[in-house]
């Protein structure tokens, strides 16, 4: 996403092939309608990635173990809604600050945003009735703050403590998302520096991976799985809300990277969506197959999760750069994300870093392939620039989060007892059961 | 949802900033790109209503015990169906009449509707081609119909018969319903008394609560929930359908409330659209916020069902006025019914009115709270009409509701046997279990 | 869906309504503008048509035996991301092939298809920018050609190998499906016969049902179905899911029929397109009714799985002429789909077809239905020509399909053996439980 479109207005249209082709009618869109329309892409888009939450909360309801799968619910409808109230008061002011912040002025530059207005609105506060509204405008960013706070749920599930978890939530979705997403997003010296990640890979996605792991290593993995020297798989509870929540990502995706298109007002901005959409889904095929041969050739199985891990691998890969790949560039880029995952789900058991969904690989080893892949289909990228911005993204979230997670160890505690993760948290930690009347095994 | 929105036609916009940002391309909206984009929000905002239809099905199903389920579900689609039945036949020509009912000529006034053409026809009964698609209303409108029905069947759940539920279905959708939503929506006595209810606080979320509360006394609670003066909790079967049933109507309400703009194509419209989105959000995610601190105060656990309900009491509490709040009133606005949910969810129980999922604080209480609300953000709104207009609603509704449940349970009968009740609807209505081979604690 | 709609242009509208009732801005909607808001119809109704995937795989999901639930899921999964693949490697081309393809000099008429141009594409391969997107037609597309697959997956679950099955989708998607959809949809000799199919009662449903009937025949019915005489029913597992997956499908169905209008640019298709959207409602709507009355009539209990198969049926039976029905029609002929559904279940039990999830009656029987039902509204459409074109569709489907499953059978075999249908696909073919947690009655 960059944050101001050039827009088509009549006078550049006027030599189109359009206009060349209709000459009776070489009306180009009239500048109402291009703010409607950019509007309604912002609208659009940003219900399909409000979308993603529910996606989430089904995903890892799936994978997680039935004992934990009320805490698994809570954590991501009210993470969601932290995530609302926070990114309003403090994180949408951060990345587009409109000149009102001290900070902006004392720390401009590395740990400032570099622009001062958010889309649709000027130098002055004042809307610009020629881009977008600027509610539809926070509406769409709100969700993107929203799904980088959701994908560190999945990877701390089953033994993370409510509150603290929530904690890191808000500091996660009001200073540190917004403040590396300023660097790119909001003009700053990322996008100065010709760092390009179209919808976040990057910025979005490798950050919530970031933050997983570091959480996950400060946290240790769930009793039990390592032991030995042996891995010990603790099987999701219910692989159909699993795959319905792979879907609805998948679904809300297009929202994600065809929103981030940032304007539908123009020919070339809608062709620009639709060859988006093509790719996002393209690519989550790609990563879906991939894992469906490679896990029938490796493991003479098809295994599902992988399956599912893949197709959302595919979509983080692709989400640096969802225009210019073609179809056939696309498919592949997500398909080494379907590589990556079959690959880095055993290789972080090795580890011993306990990744209860996977988010690990899709968020952030994908992410950040999806950065490098930029260099294959789009000219102006460099390859030391995507590496340059992963660096330092990558730094400054896992420092950022290492200092949270390590302050709320050391004062609140982050983990529940061994008892509590034994007998699990929807009894011990809630008293509520998600599947009260169903026997256990 | 106010009946016709003014449009804002080219020479209007002549001198808006718009036109003079941009002067080359001063050409406002086309008349036919406005009746088109007016269209357009009336069919997506209408999927996304039809959406929240699954989404009471959801919720509905996760919340009652796992023998009922079958039920639960038989009732929500069939609802639905013949919902969209009726309201064709009955209850769209009695809300927009065009003046070919009878009861028109000699009832108008409070039991006629106020006025005379359904939006997109004029009163001749002509499509008028500046506005919106007569086809993409009626499907708006429909969606509305349907979801007043929905919020009666949750209070319900467990003990009314099938067909006495349908029956009530069919009237509240064919008469109930659109009789007094022409009051308000259709131009009738309440909106010309000034009465404010922008997409239904009152119009649809408080006659589906008053409804269920006057079917729930006269139904009585379900055996065993009261018993010696104290209450016995019976806990929902599956929490994470409850949860995806939120966000589904979380999901669906982007469409509910911003559809209710009932006009996209201009600058202004969609602007509005754009804060409505974000106001709308903001006030779920408040509710959802303050029933997580509140039930962590109170109970020292956070409840998710109460979260969840939490969340959509936000959502009818900006219902009456999504608009005209900043994000921080929209957000108190619905902290506050986050906040009804939980005191009143006990206090319902010491009334020992049995309501199975929370229907009566959700939409009746909280859309009283949100119709009053209105007062606080929309200097055009008076507490004394506010108060009239849901008074006069709530007595409408009580009343005729109290007649056909009486009507019914004197001649049918609405309540299962007890046999039935503690075996279950399920085996003993329909034959047929929702979770025929898990076993049971 | 027609290939090409031909566009009102401003000249053309000088005369509408619209410009007389509005003189002073008879401005028709300008040409961007016609072409942003068709290829907006594709992204739209390609989501929706994208969302119906998970409708397939939850109702499937819910309607098969918990054992064979992961299964289940795979093959959705996998038959999406591969028809993604192959529609986008062969079937497009052989559908809309730019006459870059051997087989279209060679084999026109029958066997080739009618014309050589994608939507929005000109004869000479270059863009028509006075149409749509590209980008946004393939997207569109795609998700037709995964739909027709996605029928055949249930009614073949429970004994159908995985590998055996995904090979038959890859060529159901890249050849048996485009080659027949272009002599309809790609101008071929049945749109030339004037054949009417709008949204693809015949092209897309009938397709499906053909090549899951052919396969159910060559397959045999599962073990202990059919025995000595009499018929075991086999209940579905999760009947919340199955309802999810329907209401998910009614969903994507306002994307399949409305997006098949192929254009939203002027007044009369928006309106083209409300019509379309209230009459599937309506359709689905009588579908369900039917189903209820008729199972309650025949049974004396409503049953769900035929509610829920009724509301598809009347789907399906609305699909190849969405447009032209008034409400009530639409509602008369869905409701003839649903009294389908309850007469052939039992009647393909009896001739001991076993189709695990209804999908012959509801896709099959229904869409042949559907394409008759044309000539009661459409003036244009003859009995015999749309008799013509379900049996010669009929015919190449099934016999290219029993070639098709002829051959994998007497190679790699397509039926899992008797131990392991008797244990369950999911352990024996992938070794992963859908709910591993949950003992079992």
């Amino acid at each position: 996403m960059k944050l101001i479109k050039p827009l088509l207005l009549a006078g550049a249209v006027a030599s189109s092939p359009a206009a060349l082709m209709a000459q009776e009618v070489a009306v180009a869109v009239p500048t109402d309608s291009v703010f409607i329309l950019n509007s309604l892409l912002f609208l659009v888009g940003g219900v399909l990635v409000f979308w993603m939450a529910a996606g989430f909360a089904m995903l890892e309801a799936g994978l997680v173990q039935s004992k934990n799968v009320t805490m698994q619910l809570t954590k991501n409808i009210a993470l969601f809604s932290l995530a609302a109230v926070l990114y309003y008061l403090i994180g949408y002011n951060l990345m587009y600050p409109l000149g009102n912040w001290a900070i902006d002025g004392v720390l401009s530059g590395v740990f400032g945003p570099g622009v001062l207005e958010a889309v649709g609105i000027d130098a002055s506060g004042a809307d610009d009735y020629s881009y977008a509204a600027t509610g539809s405008d926070f509406f769409f960013q709100l969700m993107f703050a929203a799904a980088t706070a959701s994908i560190v749920s999945g990877t701390l599930a089953e033994r993370i403590k409510l509150w603290p978890f929530l904690f890191f939530t808000i500091i996660l979705v009001a200073i540190i998302y917004p403040l590396q997403a300023s660097w790119k997003w909001g003009g700053g010296f990322l996008d100065q520096a010709g760092f390009l990640d179209f919808a976040g890979s990057t910025v979005v996605h490798s950050v919530g991976g970031w933050a997983a792991l570091t959480g996950a290593i400060l946290l240790g993995p769930r009793l039990g799985k390592y032991k030995n020297g042996k891995v010990f798989p603790i099987v999701g509870s219910n692989l159909t809300l699993a795959t319905l929540g792979t879907f609805i990502l998948w679904m809300g995706w297009f929202g994600f990277n065809g929103g981030s298109q940032l304007a539908m007002g123009s020919i070339g901005d809608v062709a620009d969506i639709s060859r988006i959409f093509s790719n996002t889904n393209a690519a989550a095929a790609g990563g879906a197959v991939v894992a469906l041969l490679l896990t029938q050739l490796l493991y003479k199985k098809p295994d599902l999760t992988m399956i599912l891990n893949g197709a959302l691998a595919g979509l983080v890969s692709i989400t640096a750069e969802p225009l210019t790949p073609t179809l056939g560039s696309a498919t592949l880029i997500g398909a080494v994300g379907g590589v990556i995952v079959v690959f880095a789900v055993p290789m972080l058991d090795k580890l011993k870093i306990d990744d209860v969904v996977g988010a690990i690989p899709v968020h952030l080893l994908s992410g950040i392939w999806g950065t490098i892949a930029v260099v294959f289909t789009n000219a102006d990228a460099s390859l030391g620039t995507q590496l340059y911005g992963i660096i330092v993204v990558g730094i400054f979230t896992v420092v950022t989060s290492a200092v949270v997670w390590y302050l709320i160890k050391v004062t609140v505690g982050i983990r529940v007892g061994e008892e509590e993760e034994i007998t699990g948290l929807d009894i011990t930690e809630l008293g509520m059961e998600a599947y009260p009347e169903f026997s256990h095994k």
